[in-house]
């Protein structure tokens, strides 16, 4: 029993940190228990029931499979169910219509040999890049709907009825959960990618910020370990940046089904941002490479230090500055003006850095510069 | 009519290439289309149609909805839905004769209610990371079905006897996917995983090897650019290495349902594949930043160069060496005694490129030492 106890007592403290962390998945569940609650109570009274039939049955279904967390997510699911049910319940009535021509002993084998060929396109279709971030949820929907009109036996006119009564009610599930994603509490999925972007940047911008001040460390202790401990997370924000590339073009792909709102207009730019996205990573993989240095064995002479201390710490420092200045810039879509002046005090460093010596920190600023314009571009 | 023609042919192309970039994704879709056929037909002709009822189109829907194209995530899909759908019918069920109880007036709201709460509940725990990569998808068809059930406002008998029908056309869905995925050439996801880990390791070989060349090319041509551009492309293999940290976890969940398989036990270790993929992108992040000294303007002076090139090369091409006896292991699934001599041979070089001076590429082998107790785990 005390073990038990102790799960109770994780599980517990796991839940309220999953809830503290992003509070807006507290209201997710909320919306969506409250969407599925008012789809089953449509369901449930007899008025309602009689009119729809038992495919009011496909209403709940729809909400419980398309109702996602971020409003893009969601609105990508329901265009993609709304249309390829469409789709493929007209072809379907017209491939029944067709095979039922054939007589009794050529239907089936004809219905089979239709569901095998579609099946197949289908299914091949989906592994295409583009059909796959976009409509991938649309072709599984298209075969579903498509074999189940084609091989129901019924006859055509049955099946127009049978049609127009689930697509009502699918279009009745879709717009419920459309309303509530859009209206109550939205999460917008562009707005995530933007924040990312943007969090990203300052992350490495705190880990530049830091580097230089850590890596002559050695130098101003001496060997001494005693330093406090505890503003070190700066060096590991970064870490978090190298692995991000598949959020961010999830999220790209369903901000791209999202209405205007806010500072984003409908269809904006999204691609600039995976574009930053890419060399912010390119960025965060050398920063894994240089915090390599500060725990490495191979130290560099005392006196060789000391020569290059001053140019890189300022180097560094700025570099961070002008990366917390473009983050900035892109949360406020502005232009980011004062990284210029930044950029070029972190400039003056390097020329002040490369008459003394070569340093292993030379590459940090070369690939500063390269980011610089795709940034502004956004 | 031109232009159609041009998209036509590129779409041909595209089609063409992603055939021949993987030919088991041909495969696939013929399995998918084979498995619907068989079900459709079984949908379709009378007799059986008549003995499960309209219920049967829950087969098909399931023969879609979760068929995937590895093993382990088929039967990822199908081991959550069928017990999720016992366990939601059951439940259902339950709860369905519990609120009966309460009346006429009292029953929907009690059942509103208890949707509401369940769904948040379990929407909730979606978020949870174990749930998500394991059983999120049973979850979602939790939902489904005991809102289905619970709802449907049918008297107990009637609702067991459905639920009976609809159980075992899931389940006779179910078995006819995993029987054809299993049964006709399978795709593993484990071996998949396998493979990754094994060829990426690979690729950092290779350009490992080729990096000491190509770094020290400059010396050898002096400034003449016309080297044979033919085989550079191991200098950039180790990109596509910097972000399969999302491909690998998913295999790795879905190589945790699939059962053993030539090589690989019920439970093979596949969570210690992670932790080599792990130390493996930690390799290629820093060759991402060795692979700026080759374009840099930034350049030591030749006599400089002069003196670390032979302990240089000499390094890299054994560790090169020591990976790709690595990958090898792996991949034969032995132990890589043969690595240990190339390790020696690289440690050496070390030596002897620290008595003559510290170099901006020092860093490499210390991530290589660090990789290689991991890799003898596996």
């Amino acid at each position: 029993p005390g073990n038990i106890k102790a799960k109770a007592v994780e599980i517990a403290k796991k839940t309220k940190k999953i809830g503290k962390d992003d509070p807006r998945r507290i209201t997710h569940s909320l919306k969506v228990a409250l969407a599925l609650t008012l789809v089953s109570l449509f369901y449930y009274f007899k008025p309602l029931y009689d009119g729809f039939g038992s495919s009011s049955m496909w209403a709940v279904l729809t909400v419980v499979v398309v109702f996602e967390f971020t409003v893009g997510a969601t609105l990508y699911k329901c265009m993609n169910r709304g249309f390829a049910t469409f789709l493929a319940g007209t072809l379907g009535v017209g491939a029944n219509y067709l095979t039922s021509l054939l007589g009794e002993e050529g239907e089936p084998i004809a219905l089979g040999f239709l569901v095998f060929i579609l099946t197949a396109t289908c299914t091949f279709s989906r592994f295409f890049p583009t059909i796959k971030a976009r409509y991938e949820y649309g072709v599984l929907i298209f075969i579903l709907t498509f074999s189940l009109v084609s091989v129901s036996g019924y006859r055509v006119d049955k099946i127009i009825e049978l049609a127009h009564q689930r697509l009502s009610t699918i279009m009745l599930g879709a717009a419920i959960c459309m309303i509530i994603s859009i209206f109550v509490c939205p999460v917008w999925a562009g707005e995530d990618l933007h924040n990312l972007v943007a969090n990203n940047i300052e992350k490495l911008a705190s880990f530049l910020e830091g580097f230089g001040g850590e890596y002559f460390r050695v130098l101003e202790d001496g060997d001494s370990d005693m330093v406090t401990k505890k503003d070190k997370s700066f060096l590991q924000g970064y870490k978090t940046v190298l692995n991000t590339k598949t959020t961010e073009e999830s999220w790209a792909n369903f901000a791209w089904w999202e209405p205007g709102h806010g500072n984003f207009g409908f269809h904006h730019p999204w691609k600039l941002y995976l574009q930053i996205g890419v060399l912010t990573r390119k960025c965060a993989f050398h920063f894994e490479a240089l915090s390599c240095y500060i725990h490495s064995d191979i130290q560099a002479t005392p006196e060789f230090l000391r020569k290059i201390q001053e140019p890189c710490k300022k180097m560094s420092l700025e570099s961070g500055k002008a990366l917390k200045e473009l983050s900035l810039a892109i949360k406020a879509m502005t232009h980011p003006f004062s990284a210029d002046a930044h950029l070029a005090n972190s400039k003056t460093a390097i020329t002040d850095l490369k008459t003394s010596l070569e340093a292993a920190s030379g590459e940090t600023s070369t690939d500063l510069i390269k980011i610089i314009p795709a940034v502004t571009v956004a």
